[in-house]
């Protein structure tokens, strides 16, 4: 593995070793899993706000053992009219082992490899609302503590679908781990037109008999201008209450990728219920990172 | 020693044991003390700018072999609509060790450690008005190398005692310690209206006769708005002189938190005269912070 | 070595012996050369804007064990009202033992040393207009990797020379190295007035038998107001193309500090051909600060 920068590229054989890095990484004292990587380097290109990733990614690194310098983008030659090539082959000729990319556009980190000529390996960490790869990955990690066997699970994912990268890359490594079924509801604007997947008619549908809920953000950052969304009835169309979670299995679990815009998406007695795996989800994301860049570098 | 929060909470044989500490830090390589706490991780949340205090955080870390990360709060989720309490969860379930919280809003890192369930520790780097633990320490600390006996001693605080939390802190740790006495000089809008401590009739009065005199900061930035200072006459009537200074006892020394307004509340000759412990105090700030945290991780 | 503030300071031997030292670093495993200052700590304090030369010096420091914070300037005390002098002095009490510093005023790394009575080291990052140190040890070190002998050199400098401390080192230095001629070309309003270098009457002159051809970044924010400097017709009377590029030595090779201007002072087909060693510089100037940093601190 020498880029992660479309989840499609990994197989179900390569997704569930992760998983076992991920575990054995859980069950390792980072004093020694820093010893694993002493002399490598990361440099994070990140030209989208972020605190939860970048974090995630630092910590990651440092856990490895790896040093990682984030670029901070807003003073960068790219202001200089330097083109986004030269400053990609100017970090690359310091002779750095990794690049960890979130930009606006998508599929930028497949164009960057290229320059690179594949030498130095890139991690996506988001284009656009086209993918994001290691929040799909970490999704799914948490997915399979909980159950284990994808084959016999409904998953629903309730929002924006349109614009999620979070939502294509989790479709995605659903698809190749075979999932039993993959069930989507949103406004009609927020749908994707082409997928092979369920559309429900209504949200308790959509819920009914899931083993897993996820809630995506509303982004209205992300929305295009002239869309009309109500977003103060949002919560009462779109949002996750106990009630409606109630026609989910009696084990569902809830999953958010964060930031939650509590009372939108979802309530806070869901939020902070007994069936909500969102801080579990934060803790896999070090622990996948940390599995992907040691797959990666080694 | 879980957080530190409160500078009250400390009794005089915790700040014993810190001086104590922070003297064998002194004396001990870096290359040494950096082998303590490998594999420790802490996060720098800080919601107001601060160099001094921030970086003598990084250096405090660094040199127990802690890995920091400081957050830039200004691209940060808090932006995006999520809780201050969901940011805190979200770090704190990638398993940090330590939180490092400067916030404009007083007692909220209290709040904090009860979102935490006391989980993780928290270091309060500066509460709005209200305290800033670490600074009275390390204020405490640089008193005792000099003086050594609180019980005797006379401790001038001059300036905008009322919305000062190093001033806070500073008084009560020196309650704690039993100081001798403490004496307060301001202008009557900005001294505490309950204070058990002696208000000045003057800036002489105050002086005189003191072991130490601790000049604090005008920050115009934490004055209300309506106040009629006169910035213009500060020096005048407020401002540490070579002259005022002579009042003190010989051996007097003076202290200031940084940053200094030369020529407002300390003249130059005062700032940078023998008696002028200030450089001392910004060293003992980096020991005293590792001495506080390697107790609360050991 | 104490400091390295201007280029000039270096005799032909020390530049040598930094060749020598890079060279080293260069075949030198960085989980090694990682031992080699533990404990050490490098404070960056950069009041311009920077990615390459700030990351540079990052990883430099990275890769020989030494701790580095980059401070944020914009959010620093000078904005609190405190003296340069004030940060410095207070930054040096937190005991670090290098200051990498980044200024828009010329000199001021010369001041700032003084400041610290020489206590502290001092690598001068950029000063206005004046050095660039290290970029012209790492263009040296290039020159020197693909012609070892300077006495023999024809070096054309292209562009703006008078506003360049870029150029400025790079000359100082080609001197000490007893390099054998240089050849400035450049708007007359944009060489500087006093030089000992050929001013070429016109840029095929210039590059005509060249060894070394340097082109420089235009800078708009740093020419003066009123200049009236036609930049859309800058590229046909002052930019490299293949086609003057064949007027020099068949072996010359090309180089650029960057950020590049691509298309306005350098053509894309010179910037990325065989003869450029853009990103060699870039390689170089890893290795070259980790040497200087390695002698300043042994």
């Amino acid at each position: 593995m020498k880029h992660l920068i479309d989840i499609k590229a990994l197989s179900a054989e390569k997704i569930t070793a992760l998983f076992a890095q991920a575990q054995q990484f859980n069950q390792t004292p980072i004093k020694e899993t820093r010893k694993l990587h002493q002399g490598r380097s990361a440099i994070a290109l990140f030209f989208e706000n972020s605190t939860r990733t970048l974090t995630s990614f630092q910590l990651a690194c440092q856990r490895l053992g790896i040093d990682i310098t984030a670029l901070n983008i807003e003073h960068s030659s790219t202001q200089k009219g330097e083109t986004l090539c030269d400053t990609l082959l100017t970090l690359n000729a310091m002779q750095t082992d990794l690049f960890i990319v979130r930009h606006q556009q998508n599929n930028i980190q497949q164009e960057m490899s290229s320059w690179l000529n594949n030498e130095t390996s890139i991690i996506n960490a988001g284009d656009g609302t086209n993918q994001h790869p290691t929040q799909g990955l970490l999704d799914l990690y948490t997915i399979w503590q909980y159950k284990q066997d994808f084959s016999t699970l409904k998953v629903a994912i309730i929002g924006d679908i349109k614009h999620s990268r979070v939502a294509n890359s989790l479709m995605d490594g659903l698809n190749t781990m075979n999932v039993g079924e993959i069930s989507l509801f949103a406004p009609d604007e927020l749908i994707p037109s082409k997928t092979k997947h369920l559309k429900a008619s209504d949200m308790n549908t959509c819920v009914k008999d899931a083993d897993v809920v996820v809630m995506l953000r509303i982004q209205k950052e992300r929305l295009p201008e002239d869309l009309n969304v109500d977003f103060a009835q949002w919560h009462e169309h779109y949002g996750l209450t106990n009630e409606r979670l109630k026609l989910a299995k009696p084990e569902a679990i809830v999953m958010h990728p964060g930031p939650m815009n509590r009372g939108i998406e979802i309530s806070d007695e869901v939020a902070d219920g007994s069936q909500s795996v969102i801080w579990q989800q934060v803790r896999n994301g070090v622990l996948m990172r940390q599995a992907l860049i040691h797959k990666i570098l080694s």
